[in-house]
């Protein structure tokens, strides 16, 4: 088969351009005679590598100077742990926004006190739930948020008014995808799979000043003051996937950045949104006060028609269509790295086959 | 540069068999039209990458069937963590063998009581301490060695008789390199970067009957229990990595497996050890029967002759020999993956380097 488009909701489609480059390096990097797999994590032509790839991701974000930005492994579940062991001492609020929240808030009460201000579990997670002011803990350790739910295909209208509470985002499948103030967190987590690179990678960005607060039993590889001290090396930390990285951020750093990226992704979904607002086959899954612009989930209704639309579109060569198990229905994840054709081409093949399902 | 022979101790020379096919497919595995980096890990294509690569392990190590291979992340330092965390209740009986040993040793204390049996610390590691069995703990939670010392070079020379106590070992730098009998052990782990694959991947084998005991402040993604009823699944695993070592595993079947890679090594080893211990210049740093057949270390004796020695082997393309900093002089890293002609080009640059010191 030819390249095809691929709407997992991650590891997920990347920049060819990226892919490319990485197979022309990959048995000799820039004249050094070794693939960058068998570079020492000590040796100063990785270390470029390395900061090159955190210096991408500053300049795009524009992260603040008083925020250490941390490559990691363990992927999002690992931050799920890591933020109870690095802040949670009193008590921490939760938005329950979807499934990976749920799953974060539960792995949260291993290591103390919890509270979830704002559900919407109950109606299968369609919604991102309003988070009302006064719910809110004043004296909490965090407020904890899931920026854009992958499975649900919904993302938090407005951040919350926290005060001096610092809110803690998982911002794992939307970072990088829109304008983003960072002032406005304590600390940003992302697994790398989506917008960044490939899986293996964990960026955690942080607030100087909530460092130093870790629980005595933090493993040294969930610490983020340990890590920040050594400069993410503690250990080796995931080298190609970090050089990876930093072959996509040059991309997207090409293609103008994150607000360039940001309007390409709007039409993006405004093209399936259009359509799925008119259909009269499918319907969209998220409501739409919610929706997400890098995760759209619809449904027919019809279990037999999803089936038969996600096999069809995968003959033509537009795969990963099928939602997850928890959400049902499809679901195209249409990340950075998916160019316009590749909607357009699902937005005419969901025609064809409304026109000959309708019809028949 | 043109190929060079770098013996870093870890990321480290892999085969060219793997970078080359790992080029090839970079765009379009196998007529999927997709890069592996870019596979959903739910998908059928990648789980038949992943199921290989665990079964190449299986095969190769002679893996008994109640023994679970777990493909994690986080590094042998992220098992540091877990080993305590997935079986310490009462006591742990640990060798410290080295740094990483030390490291893990004060990891463990995190969780409960460790008790340090042997250890050759106020010897900077020269030897593997012998391990007096009337010491062992016999209702010791379990009994941790390191199989090979990376920075020191050394080996453990024989398994500790522990009865019931099952054995942990950290064999990261020495895994694959030689027959192992899986069965005297109760969990093996290793960091892949030495003889596995490229960083970012772990592999932990553990006998059935060990899972089942975390403490309650395991996190998920360090709890062997929950990856192994989520076939290390729980969530994204690092995909590109367990690829590449699948790719790493096949070139060491088509090598002939462990045993004839352990013949080689010994060869390798030999060359190395016997010019030692004729060299008018260089001196081996590990004891004799403690010598690691993976990580051989060398001094002149002189900082500035070791400086010389180092700079001048890059020079001529034998690069990374610059011994671990609190081991000081020279390491030679000769994994798996290093090809006997490598170590013949090492000698010969040393007898010459030897030559012009000594009579000049």
């Amino acid at each position: 088969m030819e390249r095809v488009y691929q709407f997992a909701a991650g590891p997920a489609v990347m920049p060819q351009q990226a892919l490319r480059r990485a197979a022309e390096e990959m048995l000799n990097w820039r004249g050094s005679g070794l693939s960058v797999m068998e570079m020492s994590h000590r040796s100063p032509a990785y270390q470029e590598i390395f900061d090159h790839t955190v210096s991408l991701l500053r300049d795009l974000m524009n992260i603040p100077e008083d925020y250490e930005v941390l490559l990691l492994q363990g992927g999002a579940t690992g931050q799920f742990a890591a933020v109870p062991m690095n802040l949670l001492h009193t008590s921490a609020d939760y938005v329950d926004s979807g499934n990976f929240a749920h799953v974060s808030m539960k792995e949260a009460q291993k290591y103390g006190a919890v509270r979830c201000i704002a559900s919407s579990r109950e109606e299968n997670y369609r919604r991102v739930p309003a988070v009302d002011a006064a719910a809110l803990d004043p004296k909490a350790d965090y407020l904890y948020v899931t920026t854009n739910n992958t499975i649900y295909g919904t993302r938090l209208p407005a951040l919350p008014e926290s005060g001096n509470v610092p809110i803690v985002a998982d911002m794992s499948s939307n970072i990088l995808s829109e304008p983003c103030d960072v002032r406005r967190y304590g600390v940003i987590f992302a697994g790398a799979q989506k917008n960044i690179g490939p899986a293996g990678l964990t960026v955690v960005i942080v607030r100087r000043d909530l460092l130093g607060r870790a629980r005595p039993e933090t493993p040294n590889i969930l610490n983020w003051t340990v890590m920040t001290e050594k400069g993410s090396m503690l250990n080796t930390p995931p080298t190609y996937a970090i050089y990876m990285a930093g072959l996509c951020l040059e991309w997207l750093r090409d293609e103008g950045g994150v607000e360039a990226i940001y309007q390409r992704n709007l039409r993006k979904a405004k093209l399936l949104y259009d359509y799925l607002d008119e259909s009269r086959l499918f319907r969209p899954i998220a409501e739409k006060s919610s929706r997400s612009i890098m995760n759209v989930t619809f449904r027919t209704g019809s279990d037999a028609l999803d089936a038969a639309f996600v096999k069809g579109a995968a003959a033509a060569g537009l795969l990963s269509l099928k939602g997850h198990r928890v959400a049902g229905g499809m679901r195209a994840s249409i990340y950075n790295a998916m160019p316009e054709e590749g909607v357009k081409k699902l937005v005419d093949f969901m025609h064809k086959f409304e026109k000959n399902t309708v019809e028949a």
